[in-house]
């Protein structure tokens, strides 16, 4: 297990483990890590001989305003809890290894799709993403990369990236990790005051509700308007969350949609802002076809 | 030496071939291939085990009313001439081979220097270069690629996004190929009347006398105001070139400069159109620095 903080030095060290026999798996990170991470880690060790973490906060997805300098960081917990769970390096670059100085070239996924949901509130965020992770994946040549359902319009787009762009690398996605009380894990989940973090639930608690209607099989129960006012009901029976979005697409396209219809799947996605946090959660909910 | 049509037959050939463990060298062109390709091809066989030349016509880097439909076309003769001049594979995928239904994603080097020259009267040219170039590298992997100096800005624009992306690849950029009148090489040649065609030196001429003159060592001979008036002059004493530009540049950075200093290097570059033919042409200039 390494700690490695240059492109040097990791190429290095691919030379070392004879890189190029051998499949690798990739877990890009801003770093403090929970047990969301955690799982795609040990998914990366289960299907590959090498597993690289990197732990890089990246400048250019964040907005002016947005929490850069305070996100929260704590490397050497990262470097432990990702040899814990099977990483062999945990690549920690200095802003200017990946973005040299003059840099100026970004990967963009371009579409009505990008500024849906999360790209509304943050309409510079998805090009920052695809960009560093354009840079991490020519960098690391990763044969899978893992990334987590939550951020599940980030997850959309770098598919498309990598489809697009025809980059050699297979995109895992790996299902939500959730607290005891159903609260999705995030690394801002930290910022929460007490009485936030009780009221968090409501997110998780809402896409239930909307999940159980879908299933009912009363009639209209597919309803888009319907299931978006069951889980603002929910986030609103509390007095903290301020709702960014609730929204329901179309999974496969992000595309609008009015009611989810049997057979086809459904993301229903969430934002909600307590105080200067903003929370996300999201399910992917369908219906089966009638017989 | 085969001609491919697709990525999975591409593959397949690396397979046979064990890529893996050989040096690659890629020509990426629009075929119709002439003398400069071909040198491009013998630079690759020189220097690599394999060598793969695509041959693509990329409709993302023409604009609405450019050459897109009738740009020259002969795969049968470019197969020939690149087997000729040592090319394993010629790569000639259709265009949804290489932009899949609903592709929708862009590489673009974002910068003043692309809004200079070439990119002032084509502004979405270069955006359509490089989304297309880092899609061939992405599918051919090679670890030399190879383009010539007379698409000055394109090779300068390509270097970046290749060092801004950390992508894998050696850009290696091979001198400008001339007719024995001095024409610059370019499949658009074919488009000319011969009397344009006789008119077209005009572009090398200008260039050469501008050389002459910075050589000459008089007092203000590196002025870009004189050099660039030597240029439009000889163009102009020909009665069918219409200058789109003729500019002198900082060769390292392509930022706006008043003169060529000593020890510098300058690039001095040009663009005429006769009638819908557009031809461009440039040279690299320093004067050595007194002692």
């Amino acid at each position: 297990m390494s700690l490695i903080h240059t492109i040097d030095k990791l190429e290095a060290w691919f030379g070392y483990k004879d890189r190029q026999n051998k499949t690798l798996g990739f877990v890009p990170t801003m770093g403090y890590l929970h047990e969301g991470h955690l799982s795609l880690i040990k998914a990366a060790k289960s299907e590959n001989d090498l597993v690289v973490v990197s732990v890089f906060v990246n400048p250019t997805q964040f907005s002016p305003g947005e929490d850069l300098e305070s996100y929260p960081r704590d490397i050497d917990r990262d470097y432990r809890l990702a040899y814990e769970a099977g990483a062999d390096v945990v690549f920690n670059p200095e802003t200017d290894e990946i973005y040299m100085p003059g840099s100026s070239t970004a990967v963009e996924v371009v579409g009505e799709f990008t500024k849906k949901l999360c790209g509304a509130s943050r309409p510079t965020h998805f090009k920052g993403v695809t960009t560093v992770v354009n840079i991490l994946f020519n960098i690391v040549k990763p044969d899978k990369a893992y990334f987590g359902q939550k951020d599940a319009q980030q997850a959309f787009i770098i598919k498309k990236m990598v489809r697009d762009l025809h980059m050699p690398v297979e995109v895992v996605i790996c299902p939500i990790v959730r607290e005891s009380d159903g609260l999705a894990m995030s690394s801002r989940n930290v910022y929460l005051s007490s009485e936030e973090r009780k009221q968090a639930t409501s997110l998780n608690k809402g896409l239930q509700k909307a999940e159980e209607y879908l299933k009912s099989g009363i009639a209209g129960c597919g309803s888009v308007e319907k299931l978006i006012e069951i889980i603002e009901g929910t986030i609103k029976s509390q007095n903290l969350g301020v709702i960014d979005y609730v929204q329901i697409l179309d999974a496969e396209t992000l595309g609008d949609i009015a009611t989810i219809e049997p057979g086809k799947k459904a993301l229903v996605a969430v934002a909600v802002k307590f105080g200067n946090t903003r929370l996300i959660d999201n399910r992917v909910l369908s219906i089966e076809k009638g017989i």
